[in-house]
């Protein structure tokens, strides 16, 4: 991993209002941008978060910073889609979790990455 | 929960009229406001409402007034919809029970919550 | 029931063409109104028919004038809703239906109705 | 059945490329007219057909001919969503078939069509 | 297949770097271009994949360029989506794959074509 | 003109609150309905009003309840447009005005009337 | 002009209700066919009128006819707009006109046809 | 005008960096809220700014501050929205603006205000 | 110009059927295709006409081929779409004429070039 | 102007292929993202160029390395549309030239920024 990458530990948590049910926050991020680590051009990609809590959810103002701090990594998009979704396992330790990052068009070419987890 | 916020008795109902059979009532509310604890700025929300009815109904504008009367209070995005769908849950009794609140975004990040509840 | 309600007697039908299969027959009714019975105001609505015919299928045009026919009658959503419903299933004894009363949106609520039946 | 209805037999069809796994093929004809044979209006719709082939494919032209020559044809909805089905499946013998009639609104009223088949 | 058709082995790769999790990866390409092997006429499609990696995921301009290859290849519908497939399963030997090739209408007729794979 | 037609003094009427320059009200009434007088078929428009208001404005709530009382008149697309006009321009004086019915497809057919007037 | 064209003569018409304005009829049928002379083969189009009418209306029903009529009538894409504006021209003798025909693709190629009159 | 309205004051501006030129910018604030003086009931607009700068441009923090702080003043649509109108070109004595408050849908109704103003 | 570029004779036409009066036809062409010359990567674009006719209209299906035999020319996107117009210009002599080249995106930019002529 | 800006210079040009006639060329770059000077967070724009060129036309590749320079600037939506609009006009010497900075929403506000320029 890139050492400008940001970290797990940036992402601020709080104590889940409702621990006694199962519910989903969704979080869509369209200002992520990152850099390709063979052409050095910029990447540009919508991050979608969905998760159950468990004990903890995660701060909007961290999560958005965290966010934000990839903007002059270089790194592949398989790779930086399942970093962050790492760096969320880590930090929430949710019930369930799906992350997807949705890439713009290059070369006439559209991708996306889709994680799915579940503690079970 | 803040003083100011509606209660779960501002809920007014009336029989359903076919507790005969499973059906759904869908309620979408585009007009919510609340405030942020935090920065003190608003904030809005769509609040949708999908209900599988048992004795009770939610009356309309009694709910539309519910809605309203979160205007001034300071509440995050995580405890409102879980409380609303409180409130909701004790006062009609549901058999099945599905409340989302889609924020608008702020800082570049939409967020939305879902709470899903069933009686069996 | 009002008494200037239609009646699931005006319903006509016709045989269903292939009894041998399972299939599905949609219409919408996007033309639907009727009246408040508290505020007098008129409401509007699209009704949705989604049914499996067995014997018989309802006939487009005396199904189009049913619907005209709740124009000056005063009642509520979800009352309306399982009365067209319960007209067509004794009309039409289908396999399964679904009918669903999608009413425009006042004091910036919009609600709908659903309710599947099947005859197993 | 008219007799100037097309036959199963003008469905030209081709041997499956790919018989050793199951996929799917599309095939959407939105200029299909017919007359209807109570009032001899026009009737349009967009005919959807999604197959499974076996051993046959049906030739795209012959099928846009097959489809035009119901042009004149007088029969109503569900007849001839059926009687398509039924013309499709006898020249193909796929594995399995949904065909939709989707009409255009008249009266006020939009209706459409669905036929599922397995051959198991 | 046609002499000038791209080959399987075109498809470079690069070792997936999540292996230990399922996740999907969507590739989609709108600027799929072959030629009728019956008329000489160009056809063009959006062919979307989308695959479960196991050990590889495929290089997208090494994608890119495989896709353009087939500009001026004699290849129908039916057997082109399969051999796109087939190519894929080979290089990449995915835990799941989809393909899908949308063809633009031609004569007022719309097809798709769309494989399923499943390595279990 | 209909002997239940609503009339133009029912158009309550406020001050305007800047006189003092040109601007614009748009209001938009989805919910008009009439019925035609040749087949007593309801009617279903969209009415449109844009006006520059020059002493006076229209009360919105009396223009709501003027456009529900066309509900059970007998009238022609252009003529209840033409008609809704009048009114208007009798009520308010505007320094200019347009009003659009843009009525539902019947038969195939959709129509629309636009009527453009200037006080100069 | 083919034989079986319908003429100018089959638009029947109705007195202007209001012919001390300018004011505009729009009416747009999505359910025009007719034959290409050169294949054989339909075309579908939607013929959109827009005129203000000086002494007389065009009746919708027998609009709707006329319409209907070119269905197995044999002529060009340029030639039917010219002569369909033509036929409303005579029989309306409005005040402006414009009339487009925008015909459903083929061969990869949409065309819509546009004619504009003004009496003065 | 209410007491606690906001001030023209409070919109802060900055030295436009480009006076040389003519140039517009635009500003679309969806979350405004007011109530309606009348019912007590809150509205809802999204008020969209297009201005020509002369020697002035409005700081964006503080116009949204300013639009915030309509939150709990009681006010009519056309009022309000020639208000703020009358507030901006006192702070940035603009070469023009045009400012639209666009209302959510009441009874059924849509209503929107547009002010255009020209410095010469 | 490259020698493998179609030229203005292979636009066949054929005689305006209403030369009398002006008016317009437009033709969509969402397949054309031609080749980078600095990359060799292939470039894909909607060309759009609009012409009024004076004495000679172009034939649909030589226009068709015609935008086919740019598919493996190398040519940049301004100079392919001045060129067709050019050739359109020598072969119609048309009263006026449009034309967009609207190219796919690269690079994650869009391109589009619009020409506009008159005789006049 | 911030050091890190790019220049006017690193705008390449090329000959304009139909000096004689003006022509419009129009170039969408979605992924245009600088810095807030005041808060250091990012911001992110659409920057749309349409222009006629007279002797010189932007090369696209060195156009979207200049757009993607900004990465790392912090400058003011105002000033950093005039600055691009000042650059092109150095490099290219246009005749007309239009852009448009369309920059997503932070604090519920979407803000747009467009200069028109005319070398007559």
């Amino acid at each position: 991993m890139p050492d400008n990458a940001p970290k797990s530990a940036d992402l601020e948590t709080f104590a889940n209002p409702a621990p006694q049910r199962d519910y989903d926050i969704t979080i869509e991020a369209p200002e992520f941008t990152c850099v390709c680590p063979k052409t050095g051009h910029p990447d540009f990609a919508t991050i979608t978060l969905v998760y159950t809590p468990d004990k903890l959810c995660v701060e909007l103002k961290a999560y958005k910073l965290y966010i934000h701090a990839w903007r002059n990594v270089g790194i592949f998009h398989e790779a930086v889609t399942n970093r962050i979704a790492d760096d969320l396992i880590k930090a929430l330790k949710p019930r369930k979790l799906r992350l997807t990052g949705a890439f713009h068009a290059h070369g006439g070419i559209t991708t996306s990455v889709t994680v799915n987890y579940s503690a079970k």
